[in-house]
């Protein structure tokens, strides 16, 4: 049981005001819509439609709402707690890791290899079956069970890397050789993944072949994502699952790429592109533009 | 070898009359149309078309036959045992399964990491390099190597689990904060597998972020699947490789997804629909429609 | 530091001519074009245009070039070594595997897990957290950490197999018994794969039904690629990334098949066909075509 005192206090400046009764009363999880009941703290999401009917009907006794919701005579015969902010849903956010979410404790499993010149810093968190080769890893990293980290990867500081991926493992680049017969193109470069970003399950990120994949600051990849060599992905990205990217592709900041889009090599995704879902990419993208379809085209609203 | 009474034995009941010899004549595996010899149990599909001839040029001296084949002299003559069924194909499975398939030992493998807490049925088999939190397994649960499963995860009885496959883990979820940063949405809810459910090798599905993620009772999941938080998912639904489901999608009985295919998040998938391979799913699919496309459109027969 | 003497040695007869000094010249890494500097063993493409003038403002001081480039005045008052070759690219590669790529040593990870029974050729490096059941694996064979291989799998000699990949495993295959409810199909058959291919990380390639699935010789495949059941690839195919090829489909030799590609079932493509990224394949191929889009088509150029 969590105490709605506590709540507020770590809110702090996010509250507007608090309507209603705040002693002693206690809330004991976060639920969705359908299943709200008296011990849930129940929020409001600010585009919903009908909010001052939602929160009159609302199970729970304790309520985020933004300004348009009125502390009408009935909630307050229902002695509803209601507490006003600007971003509902952004305070159920942090609320939600201040007191739900578990957080891993920093340490190393003991059936996890770790190469014995890797460079780890503070607060890291290696799972199960790790095997870690000789990177170097900043500070507030979590790293999953049954991760894969080759040589040579830099990792910065609060990544998080779900269970299965692969990092910086050698890229898919062949020559023909004289008598046509496939040769791999050595690959020496690096992968350097920045701070803030997170790496979903099973996905797989290749090293360089001569210069370096990058992962830019705060880039979210979700699971089963394919990053080719020598990619180049700025800051804010969205790249959801089962995304491949070929090799070379440069990717701008703030760009969203849906589930089951493919990127051709060597392209440029301009900053703040959308790409939709299943899109086929085979042409460089302009900043700001939305493209759909395969082949990929330019979406006009 | 196996002896063929045994196996008429095994097959009670499915069997509707035998021809020819059953004493001291013995079968020693199952082959494919193209490599049938004299140690083959054959058996010949119902949809083919010249049954009789396949049969009669067959170098099996054993055939599974529905009641299309007759006991031709020129059969008598090769000394064949023809052992008539409603449904060949069913009792070939069967006999496979009885007779052929190696089934693995009930235990937890040396390597496996298990939480102290997780509850376990009977005959549960654990695979090398698995990592299971603080979750509950029912009984018959077959989990192959290098499976992780996190804490909370529900599993009933007769689950396959393939190898690589990561249940249970946070979901893709982020919210903008005032400075249009990415930050994640507390990922609480759980991950409740239904009996029966097999689950592909390196297939993803997240844990629910404030309700469960649901996969109902005798659906078939195959490799490399992304399953998102919030997603329900019905009875006997076959998910075939590659699909992507994303988040809080509501998928119902009897659904086929073909390789490949992507639903967008919020989508209702009605009962007995069919999504055709490649099928970039934008919009609601009524029940028992198929769909096809990018972006999928209603495929009219 | 790698004397250039060396190099040449080792190049032998693809060396046309040696301009310049090669006496006390040395180089020391590979690089690419935009980071080129005075340590770089630089080359030039022979697609380029301007390679003259590529050559003469390169900061390197050694340059592996083709007979197009001249050894100008301008390049001999620079004091470069030009190294005249058919194939500059080819040579790089070969000076790469030579020189700069770090080999793994042979041997068996003490944490990864093989059964009393396999039988490992020499020359094999398997990584950590490895589980290899009772199968066959070649000479020179590298197995990076938490691969999971499964019994009865043959690997010829020269094989790669990135981390996480699944191998030999029972493929998706389901009947509907009286009731309509799916039972598994058993599966039987082996995998094989020829001498010479490559893995990428996190595919799962299934062992067949009653047949076997058979990966031809040097074949390369890429990340989380799934090939099912029956599969049975020919020589010299490229396979690239999150490509999903469904059961018993037979694809001939020098098949190129690009990213996200997913093939129906029981499909034949011909030899030397090109299947464009994203493609949905229906029906057969032809050798020789193309086809692109979702359903795939025949590109005619």
């Amino acid at each position: 049981m969590i105490a709605v005192r506590e709540i507020i206090e770590f809110l702090d400046s996010e509250v507007i005001q608090v309507f209603g009764n705040t002693e002693k009363v206690y809330v004991k999880h976060l639920k969705p819509a359908e299943s709200v009941d008296k011990d849930t703290l129940d929020w409001i999401n600010p585009a919903r439609i009908g909010k001052q009917e939602i929160v009159e009907n609302s199970k729970a006794k304790v309520i985020l709402v933004d300004k348009d919701v009125k502390y009408s005579s009935n909630i307050q015969s229902q002695n509803k707690t209601l507490i006003l902010v600007n971003n509902p849903k952004l305070c159920l956010v942090k609320i939600g890791h201040k007191f739900f979410v578990e957080n891993l404790t920093p340490g190393i499993h003991q059936t996890a290899t770790i190469h014995s010149l890797a460079k780890l810093g503070e607060n890291v968190h290696v799972g199960a079956n790790c095997s870690i080769g000789n990177c170097t890893i900043g500070n507030h990293v979590i790293i999953y069970p049954n991760v894969v980290i080759n040589d040579k990867v830099k990792i910065g500081d609060h990544v998080t890397i779900k269970a299965g991926a692969v990092l910086g493992f050698d890229g898919f680049g062949y020559e023909r050789d004289g008598s046509n017969n496939l040769i791999k193109f050595p690959q020496l470069g690096n992968l350097i993944i920045h701070d803030h970003v997170d790496i979903g399950s099973n996905t797989c990120i290749d090293r360089g072949s001569l210069s370096d994949t990058v992962i830019g600051f705060n880039t979210k990849i979700n699971n089963l994502c394919h990053i080719a060599h020598n990619v180049v992905i700025g800051k804010n990205v969205v790249i959801t699952a089962h995304v491949a990217i070929s090799g070379s592709t440069i990717i701008g900041d703030n760009v969203w790429i849906s589930p089951n889009v493919s990127l051709r090599g060597h392209q440029k995704i301009g900053q703040g592109a959308t790409i939709g879902m299943g899109a086929v990419v085979t042409k460089d993208i302009p900043s700001g533009e939305t493209w759909l379809g395969n082949p990929a085209i330019r979406f006009e609203e």
